[in-house]
């Protein structure tokens, strides 16, 4: 058997979040068919690096499985993209350690979030950002962004639906790219809570809009209750865009960003 | 009874074309259901300035219906937005003279072609612009373009698969944008027959990736014969841009093309 690591990209808008259900199209259902094909199986496992919900977006989303076939590293993806529907893509692939697990050995993650504010959206991009028209002053997000980074509790900026209990994680980076007709915000951490980066939008689009000042932030972290933040942005504008398992990689892609800002 | 013109939006993937038909869901098929639940009616039928094929999607395309509802235009885009699924979306809405009607008043109509050529096309791109990897010769299409304005015979450029007998038609412009990782092709035109754009897009894309001279065009036109054109492009790529009812307004985007060539 060797483990293999595959990278994968998909359009989130015709599935029912990354994680396997039955009577719902899933990502890992789609996956796991298609290697069951390959592997003239009734079913075989893959593990990602994490579950994303409904509608939420994949860049480069790693998964690892075991396989005992010999095809070369780079077969896999056209051999996987011919059973796949289109709406996913293998990216690439990669024989790894047989004890590499694509979720535990993670060091970071980086995830973005596109609004559209022009006053309408087209249906063109109705699955693919965020709609809240009207002015956002960047500025002011920019330095509430400036209070999410580094160590902190994020109870208040998580979804309190998980069985997680220790809730301190580190944003690395959080980075506003101003675009014609909106912004993007990326935020590059340590590790996700469950809702977590919707929950960051929700809140920063309510100091963008005005409703609330940009040092409203330490107050909200230090609350540590839901209700303190902003409400869950939806999940369409979502993009888990990188995973990283190694500090270096981690380290240019937070410096990358840190030349952005 | 009023006369009223819209103008819709819609994303041509959902859709098996613009044409109502029976099993299949047709942007048609929408509009008209929604209309009938308006005026509480089995069926309200609406006519638009032409059909579109499945794929392809439409950015202001006209469609005019009678009705005894006395809305103010303003109010209808909401009205019936609030009924229609969220891939089509009525722009604009005006009353318009009890004679107007949206196919047989046309004075021109632009279409939008857009091609990606980058090695690798995203899964978020697949439905939203047609995939030719490689390096395309741009001023070869443009010179090709040069020699398709005018008016001709189109027989050679259109599918035979049509009733027309008469497909003599006038190119005002043909104008190509060049934008990261691919480029657009913008046809003006007086009208267009079954395919049109699509095969002139397929014999443009022979041109750019050299395995014809931009010369051809003329022997192509001479022939009269389908075989002698290109490919017929994906429906993906093809957006129905915007239909003109006045020759100011259609001269006004002419200019407008030619000042971006």
């Amino acid at each position: 058997m060797r483990r293999m690591l595959i990278r994968i990209e998909y359009d989130g808008s015709g599935f029912n979040g990354y994680q396997k259900q039955p009577n719902a199209r899933t990502v890992q259902g789609e996956l796991e068919r298609a290697l069951s094909v390959m592997h003239k199986a009734e079913s075989w496992p893959c593990t990602s690096s994490g579950r994303t919900d409904t509608g939420v977006h994949g860049v480069r989303q790693p998964v690892h499985f075991d396989s005992p076939l010999t095809i070369p590293d780079e077969r896999w993806p056209m051999a996987l993209n011919s059973l796949l529907p289109d709406d996913i893509q293998v990216l690439g692939a990669m024989e790894v350690d047989a004890s590499f697990h694509a979720r535990y050995d993670t060091v970071g993650k980086v995830y973005r979030y596109r609004v559209d504010t022009a006053k309408r959206q087209t249906v063109f991009r109705r699955s693919f950002a965020a709609h809240f028209p009207g002015n956002m002053d960047i500025e002011a997000m920019r330095e509430a962004a400036k209070h999410l980074e580094g160590t902190h509790d994020f109870t208040s900026l998580s979804s309190p639906k998980t069985d997680v209990k220790d809730k301190v994680r580190t944003l690395f980076a959080v980075s506003l790219e101003e675009r014609e007709d909106g912004f993007d915000v990326v935020f590059a951490g340590s590790g996700f809570l469950y809702q977590m980066v919707r929950i960051l939008m929700g809140t920063l689009i309510k100091v963008g809009s005005g409703d609330w000042p940009p040092d409203v932030i330490p107050a909200i972290i230090e609350k540590q209750e839901r209700q303190a933040a902003g409400p869950t942005a939806p999940g369409h504008g979502l993009y888990l865009e990188d995973v990283f398992y190694t500090k270096e990689a981690l380290d240019a892609c937070v410096k990358r960003l840190e030349e952005k800002k």
